[in-house]
């Protein structure tokens, strides 16, 4: 991630938590040296961890961060992710908004990792959704891609995804893709929700980049699949599980998206104490 | 909350997912009037329907929502929330970022409703924690009110909580409860986590404002509440579910924290479709 | 665009021309009813009068602005492009900010669009690059699209750009392509630039979204179309010139890139002023 | 200028094109140590090099720049500007930012010095307007200055400029000064625009510091400092052009003010190489 | 004073106080219709009421504000300064925020005048510093402009004032206003601080536009003022006090600046009540 | 104070100064190193120097403060409070921003310390209010503590004080605690501002945490603490004075509250020149 990103937006987690000050910290503090460890109490994919020295930075200018495991790495309970050599004061706080941020995306990662593995005798890859919390969507989606998922498009800039409330507004699913073609970049690519085999059939008329198969059944993916197979990519969509994934994925669908990679995944446990 | 805090917040979870455009709708939208309705897929406490004011001001100066529902309210698999109207253009832009603040803050406002039924027959409430997602704390503490619970402190800018590493930090739990009277404001109480029923005693002594039981065993609590009931507000802290919430409330606690409130609440299932 | 994106763009123009104060303006205003003409002081196509509205909404609630000239429209010399009914307070506060604004916008449009009638008679389309006004860059490509252009990639954020740096920094582009393909969202088109033949041969193997013939000669550009046309977008790039640009459509290029589009546009003349 | 509005403004440069990520570098670089070179592509004076620190530094805490040429210096094609010791990703990321910020930096001192040239045989110094392009004001003032050019007024906020449209506002140039003299500061030059005879003479009678002389004729401007010479500070404006600024320089004017040495500036040509 | 500037501003201030939530306010309000009265509790020059409606339009769409005075009236104790019809939420969030304004900024008006009046039968006017409360400058010095003082400069940018240290890096009176004239715009005043007769001397020939004593006596100020008088501007300058500045002005000095007229100034008794 | 919230105000104080470049300062300095003194030129309590660190880090890598004395210390007239090596255009651009926030929180610290001083024999301690001034809050309450008091609140945020116009807006004393009660944190103190005994009875009856006795006489206030000290806490605000603040004390009261320990403490005088 671009780091003046990444600063701006750590900045604000800390200012959220601690706004003017920790109170508790500064009445408490010696401000002298010291080490924290941080660590897993379950078993989790790791991520976040590269962000530690960024979020270190916003307090002091002299420390030494020493990571034992990598984003993307899976940490046993137990085991130890990272020792922090600070001050007590840099420590206690930024320890809450630090955990917080890895908790939160080692959560996801894990149930990327989870959806992956489920996938990796098929050619399907798992996807998440723009269905992110407020404020949090380029850390979840960095998260999804360390666990073994794929993004899906960022935001409403990047990619054009044609949906249900989009082609009311125009007309048609023809007109639709025109519409999008003339105005957006050449760089862009166009994709299309579709709900029925009908609308499958125009979108590739159109020559829609990518058709969202959403909400299909098993039977109507393949149907779709086998007419149109390699003439645009595929995405199934719609009330994906860890149970259902590889039914989907039998049908030879090239992505699957679940927003519930991210918006059902849990907080891993991980705590951080001062040595 | 702060209106002047609500659009700043708002303003950057719209940022966030179009940045410069949504280009998909600036290419098809005719900015012509529109209607969409919000309807609820399942079963659900409502929150953040407080907000939809704000968020399509940033888009619109004339538009109208009708709310049939208010946050607090129990909304059934079907029902309407609200309707819209406004242009498909303002509608199609703040779709997602609408449907993400109401989907994740009901989720919690519906997560924080069991718990409070649960603890419907006893003195004790429960409470939210610290652990929130980064950007997103005051509106998920707003959505743990609105489900009936109570608010923790809202970051480490509003009370005191002494825990182990600060306890660590200088020496005893006399010396913390000490320094944090004497440098914080005589308006902010002091909260401390004991483990154990000689940490409780060193607390009491030291007139902490709020004793936080941190893990201990049922019988741990009782005892501690035997013996020190009415001498500061207790709360009882540490891997609270739905299972064991009410064990836990009948030795008599005063409040119960579950950072699973929040962390682990779920997404509920909302829509919002143009007519 | 982003009307919250647009807003504190424009804020952020009217904060730099006038800081804390217009001390000329509020020194001498009586901040009485005035009226405004925008006026044209020689040809050009129009772009940016869509921020007018947006631009008067920062001084006043109320005021009334009649457009007669669209964005897109050829706008002669001596022609009335809009009236603003305000008061003079707020007219000469905004005067030299609104016409830096469309004085820049409307030379962008003006050019893009003179490439535009040149392409007419060919497939071939102009299209812009990142070579913009750092600050300035989405409405500078606002402006091109306005003038008959169409918009390469907006940013590094939105679609990939493999360029001679990149391929020496992994080897090959080969490499290169596979990387980015496993690392970036399958919504992600992958464009490579490639300065001679065995290149864009390797780039047509490795699957490129768009191909970027960057500085060939004409003869080059044909021999690379004729062997791969049809199998990926091709994008002519370097020095083009109103002069050359027909020459290098006539290759059956798909898309011609112009840094010169933006970034040797001519300020077109325009004034404002009160009646 | 001031290092902490340098920060800010080069933060919204890179922001600006990165948004949250270069989505190509993250995908390529192996964030291995790379020397990058910067080099022109045809002759010009120097302007924004030394903003390349604190470019640099957004990205990396540690990495070298040994500069070659300073600003203000006459670059050669084929020399080479600055040599760039960091790691390839933040080359990468940086480079478009950076040239944009070099080409039109340089483009504009590049005319600033030919119009400095123009005039060295007169007292005439060439001056900029506030026709800047919105967002980058001081930084394209700062390169007239590099340039051999003098600043005008930087903002609303510096200096009282009464136009055609403020004299309208309160009815006669002497109103105007006179009410300019006791609303803002005795620190603060008052100057005024003025298009005949008669008016120099109410300005010079009411003591504006400085007269602008606005598109009058060279015989107007002659008869004009002939009376008037030394009771002010007289500045030429309007329609100035390489062609006609000596003429309007023999008047035997101070200033020569011309808002084309800004906007019609080219830009230069210069590249960034890894090695 | 810019509306954007003041917009940023009282955001800042009332973000400032009630960060989230004013959560007394919150827990109270009805959010019903409401009236509060303005009221002066003692005797003093009003200044800040033209910022009460941007104050309120923060936290409502629908308030109405009769101000019964206007900034720079004297306002009588017992006096009513403005009603305001709102809801009791809007009056509640606001109410300090809008005293601590007013308070502050009429101390200052009502020192102002008091010194505006001293000088009354004298040339000298009274003028302000930079000695300003950090981030309150332009708010401060509105005041002082609107209780019948002059302002100073503004900030760093907008005038040269050459001081002790300056003279000190360069070398010489000489050599600093040389440097200072050949490199900041023609529309820039230079002014330069001088603590004796010989320096004054050097500054005069230099041709400074403005010429600070800087604590001289009245017997030296006297004397410059005889050499020099008509040459640049003069201001006196050090210790000035309500009792000294008749004295100061009977040297026939220009003008005379008073950091106290600001940092000296006291709060002024001004109350908000819910009818 | 949170190091992040400490960079984010000072960066706006020195922009707010300077904005985009000190023209004086750029226009002199030969950017050489410099050393600096910074003097106490009358007795004070030291309050900011805690912030020199952070303030030079804004326009230097490389620098060095040798602090002779700490927040919290009396200075004696004359003596050296800091000596500062860096160069003389960080010097000279710091300058007044440094100073102006020393002189206005050390002038706040030994205001609090003379308050401090006089309540030494008694229980009291001296406590500030919500009086502040407009975006500098806290670090005026940061001078108060340093000076020996006691904070209030610091915002709307983090207690409830339930003053007269709350009262009317609920109706009684009875039904404004509650409703704060059941709304607000279990970790948030509610204070309730009484102006007669019936008021101060029906508080403690609700059992507010704080009792304000808001301008009571000595002898009412005498009575109220005879009748219900130990039930609450009990603050006396009101008009204090160094004159009457012992008077008040040896009513037994816990808290005195005095808006001008802050709003009326004067600038003490400190500079700093270069070596």
């Amino acid at each position: 991630m671009n780091p003046v990103f990444i600063e701006k937006s750590l900045k604000a987690f800390l200012l959220e938590d601690a706004y003017f000050s920790d109170i508790t910290t500064e009445s408490l503090s010696q401000n002298k040296k010291a080490k924290a460890i941080i660590k897993a109490k379950e078993d989790f994919i790791l991520a976040g961890a590269v962000f530690l020295n960024s979020l270190f930075k916003l307090m002091e200018n002299d420390f030494k961060i020493s990571l034992f495991k990598q984003d993307g790495e899976l940490v046993k309970k137990g085991e130890c992710i990272a020792e922090v050599e600070s001050t007590d004061r840099a420590i206690l706080y930024i320890e809450r908004t630090c955990l917080n941020l890895l908790q939160r995306l080692s959560g996801i990662a894990t149930k990327a990792r989870k959806f992956a593995q489920l996938l990796e005798p098929y050619k399907a890859k798992i996807t998440d959704t723009r269905k992110t919390t407020p404020g949090l969507r380029f850390f979840e989606k960095y998260a999804v891609k360390i666990g073994g998922g794929v993004n899906h498009r960022m935001g409403l800039f990047d990619a054009v995804l044609i949906k249900d409330n989009h082609i009311k507004a125009v007309g048609s699913i023809k007109r639709a893709i025109e519409l999008a073609r003339r105005n957006v970049s050449f760089t862009t690519k166009i994709e299309i929700e579709c709900s029925d085999l009908e609308q499958v059939r125009q979108a590739i008329e159109a020559k829609a980049d990518i058709v969202m198969l959403d909400n299909m059944s098993i039977g109507q993916m393949k149907e779709a699949l086998n007419l149109f197979k390699g003439e645009a990519i595929f995405e199934a969509s719609g009330n994906i599980t860890e149970e259902n994934v590889q039914d989907v994925a039998k049908t030879g669908i090239d992505f699957i998206s679940s927003g519930s990679i991210i918006h059902h995944a849990c907080w891993v446990d991980i705590n951080m104490k001062l040595e």
